[in-house]
């Protein structure tokens, strides 16, 4: 299941400084994959606080159910992620499975279940052999040490071709902060493998509340504005620690100005990893921007991008490096939002193919063709209704993408 | 731009008995294809009613709104089809263009602009060159004759494998009346290609508003039942035309009893033309058919078979002849409809592979593997929440789907 590591992954894959509180270890239990690490655990200094979001799918997995009750503490001490195995729609014996690890988790880390949190990514419907991290846990918990979010991010891939990290630093009152985040698999990468984790760690003090506030804010236009093929996993789970060893003094509110920098910061490294999430596309070889202005609504905006974004048709033609606004037009005519064809207009890049609901009668074929050939392409449409605007990332649909989903579970 | 005809194609083509007060004539008018009819023109009797459904696009093609305006007069005299150019997305010129056509062919039917229907089907965004109709259409007038339906589903398709045809009799009062269909194309079919149309000529008597509410009946779960890629054309047009030829005596109420058999047969009509089309859907090698049951209501049983038939994770894994549940329940999940995890179970063909939320322990992996490699694959949801039902025709996502819409425009 290796396949080569996708043409748009970074250069360069950051150096992710330790911070403190955070200690890592990773570890392999033999879950699926053989011959690489396939468990994580992240121990977290006593006062951390966590915030987190999870799938908004009806048919959650027990892992994502554990993490949502558990949230409403505000408190953590462990986490951990295994890949290999989802842990989804198996019943009582997945929620047997989390209560089993996270108990195992407690024990090694010297705190209460309730503040271990836990995420698995792989096979659906397989019972996870969760008495494969007995042992493992206590020896993970023994060599534990700080840095090595590098490996963090090794350790919870499935079929990702590359790992995902990003880093930022921020000052609140005069300290310097770090945060640094990892991330996997965009929507359902492959055979059975169903899940977008990512995991962000942070020295900064800031109370449970005002984490979570700062967190479902940012991934309005991060996380949420990234689609790889429109299918929502059973088990997403995007989880924010806070050590608060930087500073002595906890801050309470979102709204408190000295975070203002921070959640830029904050917000730069989900958007850096989401970004990497669209680059790692099942199948994909083109990163494509759709923006969208000229909208009634920010709301309706979104719809209309995502509705191109999810298109099969337009990824397709991008695939094919084919500049088809014709099939924007059909996105746009088929999201339900306020669109008047009179009014549309469609640009490749620099170039604008469509106005005023007719071809752009100035548009150069040429030279929209050699923009098609770019690996990163920005599709922009005008509704010319209203000021609000969006923007979404996505990836082509290429035959690779249906090679790798119709192939036999192995 | 020609396939191989679809493995799914029907074995036979019916034979499509003569409708008393329609003629039909196809020539062609180079609009786009060489060697190929590609203008279809239908004349009807004095007295013919129409009734018609549209795409739900917000950016309809120029005929799509001709077509709307002129409905509400309720008579029909002659329908000009061409294939090659949609004539969508041409602005002023576009409405220039179907008000060309319609003079030109009620000038050789002998009848008003208002009651000709017109449906356009090929390329956006090019103007239709409307001029080529200009003496092709009083030639065609002339040689018009009774029969032809077969020759009409040919002078319509553009990437269609093969012509659409349908047919079915019924008992009004005692008197044998007959319905022919025609129809063409899966969502969007080839690149630049978008149209699904679909006419139906009936020589039964009904006044057009009755028509039109058994059509608008009939479509819920035949036309609006069935989908290939999502992506919901600018140009989607079904037509009916009753020439009311076989019977005096025009009927006004569409709940009248003596339509309940017609109803039944035309019905049947649209079943079997939207099931060929999904037959005929882009790189279609296996018909999939989805079963919703157990749903809180139609609408929401609905919304859940069209989240699973128009998954690109299902569709794939059907491709790969794999049964694979787990993304069954993923697109349950994220249907926003109501769901119970362990509530859920799935069957593909005879076999319940899960039940109550996990996996079912008794279903044999061999048999369900042989099943999958069937060229028609029924995969069956039970949502155990109330007694709601919906079924949903779609087909498989090949590699050759991606190869059709990522090719270069030609």
């Amino acid at each position: 299941m290796s396949h080569a590591v996708s043409p748009l992954a970074p250069k360069h894959v950051p150096d992710t400084p330790e911070i403190s509180g955070v200690r890592i270890a990773t570890g392999a239990a033999g879950i699926k994959y053989k011959d690489r690490t396939d468990v994580l655990l992240v121990l977290f200094e006593k006062g951390t606080t966590v915030a987190g979001v999870t799938t908004r799918s009806k048919c959650p997995s027990a892992p994502v159910e554990w993490c949502r009750a558990k949230l409403k503490g505000g408190k953590a001490r462990a986490l951990v992620v295994n890949s290999g195995n989802a842990n989804a729609f198996t019943g009582k014996t997945g929620r047997a499975a989390t209560a089993f690890t996270a108990k195992l988790a407690s024990e090694a880390a010297g705190c209460k279940p309730a503040e271990v949190f836990l995420a698995s990514t792989g096979v659906i419907g397989e019972p996870l052999p969760a008495q494969r991290f007995d042992g493992v846990m206590q020896d993970l918990a023994e060599k534990a040490a700080p840095g090595r979010f590098l490996d963090a991010a090794k350790a919870i891939m499935t079929t990702d071709t590359f790992p995902k990290v990003a880093t930022a630093q921020a000052k609140i009152d005069g300290t310097t902060v770090t945060i640094n985040g990892i991330a996997k698999g965009a929507g359902m990468i492959a055979p059975d493998m169903a899940t977008m984790l990512s995991f962000v760690f942070t020295d900064a003090p800031i109370a449970a509340p005002a984490l979570q506030a700062i967190l479902s804010g940012a991934v309005i236009d991060t996380f949420n504005a990234v689609t790889v093929d429109g299918d929502t996993s059973t088990s997403d789970t995007l989880l924010a620690f806070a050590t608060g060893t930087a500073r002595a003094r906890k801050i309470a509110r979102a709204n408190d100005p000295k975070l203002k920098e921070f959640r830029a910061a904050f917000t730069k490294v989900l958007a850096n990893l989401s970004e990497q999430v669209a680059r790692d596309g099942e199948g994909a070889r083109k990163l494509v921007e759709v923006i969208v202005e000229g909208a009634v609504s920010k709301k309706s905006a979104r719809r209309v991008a995502l509705s191109i974004a999810n298109s099969p048709l337009v990824k397709t033609a991008i695939a094919g490096e084919d500049a088809n606004w014709g099939r924007v037009v059909m996105a746009v005519g088929k999201a339900g939002e306020p669109a008047d064809r009179d009014k549309l207009s469609i640009w490749f890049g620099d170039t604008r193919v469509a106005h005023k609901g007719a071809r752009d009668p100035a548009y150069e074929e040429a030279k929209v063709s050699a923009y098609m050939k770019s690996p990163e392409i920005t599709l922009k449409v005008s509704l010319g209704l209203g000021k609000a605007r969006d923007r979404v990332l996505t990836c082509d649909l290429t035959k690779e993408y249906v090679a790798i989903n119709g192939d036999y579970r192995s």
